[in-house]
């Protein structure tokens, strides 16, 4: 059948026990009052994981990219025009898709590997903008783009987010930093299997939503997902992905119980032992000190390692998947996830312990490395 | 938590044990060779299922209502004049899509309860029109519209079909009737949990794609989707839902295994066994004979009948649900799913056991009916 993997790669992550249990629980329907209880929860959960008071936050009905779609779709006219910082494959992704509909784009880039400096953002925005896009955590890079200072920035205009790979693993808060709308996946820090983008939208920024796509009709969805206090009967708008809203509760239950702050910080831990250690066995990292992102960690593969070879020999010998390159950086670059379940001791050493015997390498002072990342 | 339905209403539909165990399979990646496998195999069995060589076969990840985004993001471009069926809330749901998409509308449209004359979808037809749509199986209304004769009609034009509700339960052939695309959701006949979108598109149909959806880019899923045939490596787009794969897989292995002949022919008898049922208790069928929907019963409810209340004790009292009325209709019919698993002697007896208790009255004609329809 399917052979289990250890899943240390850019995603998706380890998936618990616990959320495959519930994925499997028994399907009901999507008016069902059972289902509706577990709706209100789920969104009242999620404000929890964003940081956020916004009314508008649930889980889209597509992958995290298609939470990018929908923020495409109902935010952005054609014409308007938009910052988008690019440094790496998922701001270029933007940057496409809003080319795609019709927005007039402001690329600022950076180097792939580093962050964008916030005064260069900042410069790029005129007043009669329509929205700033960054990519909060880039999984093509495993960089953290500080959103500090944009806020003010922008003034009247939006703040638009890309939480996909940091929700839940990197320090975030929605809130605090005046992000207008953000959209995350379900399968990187919370765990759970791909096929949601948790997405959450400031009351704020719901004056002047797009209706051209059906589907991504974000008035329509809060007609179903509304809160209930809002009052008022769900409106049925299309079947929800019943099964994985209720893998998508359980995950966010589990960064409940351990605390969003303390989840940041078992990342940072476990980010911090695993370079350690993968710098034990000639492996530097991408990011500078100071940019990384805690949830994935990207290093140069040293010279005269067949990166794809040994990386295949994770998966087909070890069990272990890992993400190469994309981009400039492939066959360069290995994109090692440090996300929920598996930014943890055991997962880690085991992966060490693999790539040790792969180089033909002894796996001792990479693996006291890592024990002294996590002592 | 949560307790289990009996799921008789317009979908979801029940999931068999099997899909459910499947689903809850561990999590691996969407580029591991395991899971290009298993894509390979759930593309042939949708092929199958459809009744089409088309190569652009797979499921979209979103729900049923998502592949009518992605049809109408794909395959409609700003301007385009498109004839739309109308006899019931999915076509009405399609003419808003078209709208909104900037296509001209042409409405054809039929009472709700009745399927619409091919003759005058024929006659509504231009030759400089893009495209002709039709809901194949009405899931507000329980009606079959016919294909025959639309492919003749539209030459170098668009046949585009909604099968959400017919697909493995109704009669269909895509390639026999000339259907240039069509979707589906896997929560129907089906019976795998809702969130995924059975789609296909013909051949001749993929050289004017717009890709003005970044998330809904044929080409690029395609990339990703390219049967094992057609050579070069999965190009990655977006993560697909691993573990929702893994339980679409085993129910098309399940029609598979029943033959779609002997499937379609099981979903005609319940329908009629049960109708036969529910006509003892007062409730008529309100499709005409010939236009019925196999997988849907649409019923009008008796007068003096509280419909809701009945339903909501149906639901509360005996755990089973099903559908009310939508648009017009609501108030006045039950829709009733037959549908897979849902389409068998033992839960319709459940169903027609409850309704009769509730109505105050012996179950014991409308059983002897039921029993005569499966017979």
């Amino acid at each position: 059948m399917i052979e289990p993997r250890l899943l240390l790669g850019s995603g998706p992550s380890p998936v618990p026990q616990r959320v495959l249990d519930a994925l499997a629980r028994p399907t009901i329907g999507h008016l069902d009052p059972q289902f509706g209880a577990l709706m209100d929860e789920v969104a009242e959960l999620l404000r929890a994981t964003f940081r956020t008071a916004n009314r508008v936050a649930f889980p889209l009905s597509a992958t995290g990219s298609g939470g990018m779609q929908a923020m495409v779709d109902t935010l952005i006219a054609p014409g308007d025009m938009v910052v988008c910082g690019v440094h790496g494959l998922f701001g270029e992704r933007m940057a496409d898709a809003l080319g795609r509909a019709g927005a007039t784009v402001v690329r600022v880039e950076a180097e792939w590997g580093r962050a964008i400096e916030t005064e260069r953002l900042v410069d790029a925005w005129q007043p009669d903008m329509r929205a700033l896009f960054v990519v909060h955590g880039e999984t093509s890079t495993g960089v953290a783009q500080p959103l500090d200072g944009l806020r003010d920035a922008v003034g009247e205009g939006l703040l638009l987010v890309d939480c996909v790979t940091s929700l839940a693993g990197h320090p975030l808060d929605l809130d605090a930093s005046g992000v207008d709308a953000a959209f995350s996946g379900s399968q990187k820090c919370l765990n759970c299997p791909p096929g949601l983008a948790p997405f959450t939208v400031a009351d704020r920024a719901t004056n002047r939503l797009s209706r051209r796509s059906w589907y991504f009709d974000l008035e329509a969805i809060l007609g179903y997902w509304r809160d209930a206090a809002s009052g008022g009967a769900r409106a049925y708008h299309h079947t929800a992905p019943i099964n994985m809203v209720y893998a998508l509760r359980e995950a966010l239950l589990l960064v409940g119980e351990e605390g969003l702050e303390a989840r940041w910080a078992r990342h940072a831990t476990a980010h911090e032992a695993l370079c350690r250690a993968l710098g034990e066995l000639g492996f530097e990292r991408l990011a500078p000190d100071g940019e990384q992102l805690s949830s994935l960690l990207c290093v140069r593969v040293p010279e005269g390692v067949d990166e794809a070879a040994v990386r295949g020999r994770l998966l087909s010998e070890h069990g272990i998947e890992i993400s190469g390159g994309l981009g400039p950086l492939a066959g360069q670059v290995w994109r090692v996830g440090v996300m929920g379940d598996g930014a943890r001791r055991e997962p880690q050493a085991r992966l060490v312990e693999a790539v040790a015997r792969e180089l033909g390498k002894k796996a001792s002072d990479p693996l006291a490395a890592l024990e002294s990342g996590w002592a």
